[in-house]
């Protein structure tokens, strides 16, 4: 047991931000390195909640009149070559296909046939724009061929240098939209709906508050009018892009040359836009909620809401409670009012589970022993706060509801509150450069600068442009890198 | 309108059955070629029907106590040489990652960049038995770790010479089970068990009838002490495999040294179970139910089960038409009896309407006019036998229950009467090379040859040894190949 309490330690995070994050992943068994260059497996406790996240999104993405298709995996290096924002983009760092076939060596060895040489290399696909455009091109040639609102869900392909699970791997999960239109406006509509969908999802339930804005030119996605985003603050005051959404003009209907044939005659060039969200989800998750004791996972995001640990000592109390707690478990699944397991490993000490299933993140504790059962009561003890709550057990099932509401509100108080202490209004660069590296967070400043100063100003202070917030805009300003008076605020920070 | 109607003509079965098949798959817009080598692109209509069975099939293993994860897609060459067997079956044919960045030449070319080369090579999952064990290693020490048992939703890739969409494509998408058990007759019953879900579905979901057996030594998994499977035929009488199971003993365990401690302090090798089906059972319901009028798809596996076509001349019967049909969507909507659409389109005649929901497959169609409502009447068209039932308003929605249940049995039972009706016992190989070649078919023999044996039966004959039938087993006969006495019957047929 001692060995096993070990293994479970998390370092803290006033001690090391990094591993005690990099701890949670691995204790929770989220997920764990594959020993191939920087993809990770998705542990049955980490995919449960991506699960969860994709039925709700799909849901949303359904009832704005969405649907799913499949598009290969596999993108010819040729495809790219049609538009060279995008290109430059992405086909720095990606994985790429040049043979069919592997060969067993005289030698037993196993290699790639050289004889097996693809004619044109294949990009594992970091985005699918290029593919899907191409598509477009059979799909779409009148007015009634649009909009077109499509989705997929699929695996994407991006060499990182550096990575860490969840919030930066080499293969990672995602959803990417992507919708044509007759008009630009319907365009920018669409992209923008769709980022209101992610805010609301995020919000409500992740329980993760978000500041929605615009990208600047520095930051916005390689051949798109606009991007949107929305962006959160971990707990080291650092942001984090949550998802994004992006206008992307004519860039890839010209790119593909993709026209139609407009309600009056004309060939026109149709509208774009594309929009994701990823399994890094689940990485901000544990960096705005998580704490030293491990994960911390909102009730409505949770795939299980309430862990049942029966207390006793002698098997006659042991019967007695598990019945109880089989009872319980009866009641709970007919009225569906919450997920609930017991966990009843006989090798185990009720102290062990606690400090398990605290680790796992599971929103609420159900403890029920001798005692309690005699005095018509129960404990739930709440993951977010350590609070205990004596419960008769008439009530326990309304109790545990409305618990865990009060949790999901909760935790985005919190958080939400920690977010407003830690944005900063600066109005010059100097005391902008000073706060940052004195106590991090997100900083208010107008600013006209070009993408010139954006760079130089990430060199300064390695903080960028995380976005143009719908939210915080107001009047105008002295743009505190340029001096020229400008209308424009942004949200500069540093970010993983 | 007369360019329309011919770009939806689809040819004949007995004119050319495998251009027969394409054109359903092009004219139904379930998928098309992708212009990337033997890659589909799945459509929205084809990913619908996918997304339903994806859905049915994960409640039940779900129910069966099995969770997600997810692995990485790709797999470093070294980890196929650990089992030489499972090398030599999927190493020969798979894309096969060697750099890891494209490069613009000064010529404004797009290349694969020579300075990034992997190390080692990585192969595009063909199959993820490798990576799954090589986790398993870490996962499993006692025990009380077992079994494991996961399953994956992923995308595939297998280099293959020719593809035909949805039958044998270069990227498909499968769920893959892998389990591992502390007994050998654990993962025997969970490869048996597994197969049998596999038949309920495509029973009862599907409507397609199958035999279910075990593969023979030549047609087995490699690595697989016995691979089990579910086959069915075909309208051109060929056998289609819908899906396998495999107990594959300690084969990967002892490949990537993964042990357990047994209860009694000894140190053990766990056995291994993998199974899987594939978006191939999309071509599957193709080839076993549709006609020369196009795509038929089963009411319980069909996205959109009623489609509603509103006959109509002057604007005031459009008005009092659609009305009605609104009506009948609000109910249907509210009940949940089934999935109703109503066909608003405005520029298309009822009768394109009608070949063109009867090409996409719809169950059931619903006619609705003036004079109907006026008798207080409608007309469904059954979209297999393409009867036409008038029926009272106030019968609708039963009706409409009573019909599709009666769609969906009598899809299984035609199938089936297909299936028996083309099943033939043989004594001799001269009686069966010569009735194959006359009428294809399955063809039931006793069998005791070894795999040089179905090796030269392939070649002579075009048939493989499809399964070992669970239910066509019986005394004992001389093989039809050998002449040895044997209990063992075999079916053989010439495959997809």
């Amino acid at each position: 047991m001692a060995e096993k309490a070990d293994a479970l330690k998390i370092t803290r995070r006033d001690e090391d931000y990094s591993r005690w994050y990099l701890d949670i992943v691995d204790r929770a068994k989220l997920a764990e390195d594959s020993g191939i260059r920087g993809c990770m497996i998705i542990r049955p406790e980490g995919f449960a909640i991506w699960e969860k996240m994709q039925q709700t999104l799909d849901g949303m993405f359904k009832d704005t009149g969405h649907t799913n298709a499949y598009f290969p995996v596999f993108i010819p290096v040729s495809y790219f070559s049609k538009e060279a924002e995008h290109v430059s983009g992405f086909a720095k760092e990606c994985a790429v296909v040049t043979h069919h076939r592997l060969q067993l060596t005289e030698s037993g060895e196993i290699t790639v046939d050289p004889d097996a040489e693809l004619s044109e290399p294949l990009v594992v696909r970091p985005t699918s724009e290029t593919i899907i455009w191409s598509a477009y091109r059979n799909w779409i040639q009148s007015y009634r061929d649009l909009p077109i609102l499509l989705n997929q869900w699929a695996n994407i392909c991006r060499w990182e240098l550096r990575t860490r699970p969840f919030l930066r791997t080499t293969e990672f999960l995602w959803q990417e939209g992507h919708t044509a239109h007759a008009t630009a406006d319907e365009a920018e509509a669409e992209a923008r709906q769709m980022l209101e969908i992610y805010k609301t999802f995020v919000e409500q339930y992740l329980a993760i508050p978000v500041f929605a804005g615009r990208k600047t030119e520095n930051e916005k996605f390689p051949g798109a009018v606009h991007t949107y985003t929305i962006e959160t603050m971990t707990q080291d005051k650092r942001a984090i892009q949550v998802g994004t959404s992006h206008n992307l003009g004519t860039t890839f209907s010209k790119a593909f040359d993709v026209k139609y044939l407009s309600a009056e005659g004309t060939q026109e060039y149709p509208f774009a836009t594309s929009w994701g969200i990823t399994t890094r989800m689940i990485g901000t998750l544990i960096m705005v909620h998580s704490d030293d004791r491990g994960f911390v996972c909102p009730p409505r995001i949770a795939p299980l809401q309430v862990i049942g640990v029966p207390i006793y000592r002698k098997d006659a109390e042991k019967e007695q409670v598990l019945a109880r707690f089989t009872e319980l478990q009866e009641q709970f699944k007919a009225t569906k009012a919450f997920s609930f397991k017991v966990d009843t490993r006989d090798n185990l000490s009720p102290g062990f589970k606690f400090n398990d299933w605290e680790l796992k993140g599971i929103p609420l504790r159900l403890e029920m022993g001798p005692r309690d059962l005699a005095n018509g009561t129960a404990v739930l003890v709440r993951r977010d706060t350590g609070e205990k709550i004596n419960v008769a057990q008439t009530d326990l099932e309304s109790q545990i509801k409305t618990l865990l509401e009060d949790i999901q509100i909760s935790l985005f108080k919190r958080a939400q509150e920690f977010q407003q202490q830690n944005l900063h209004f600066v109005e010059t660069y100097a005391e902008f450069q000073q706060q940052i590296e004195e106590k991090a967070g997100f900083y208010v400043a107008y600013f006209d600068g070009n993408s010139d100063d954006e760079e130089k100003i990430k060199e300064e202070t390695k903080a960028t442009g995380r976005c143009i917030p719908f939210d915080l805009q107001q009047g105008t300003g002295k743009c505190f890198y340029t001096g020229r008076q400008t209308d424009r605020r942004v949200i500069f920070a540093r970010a993983y």
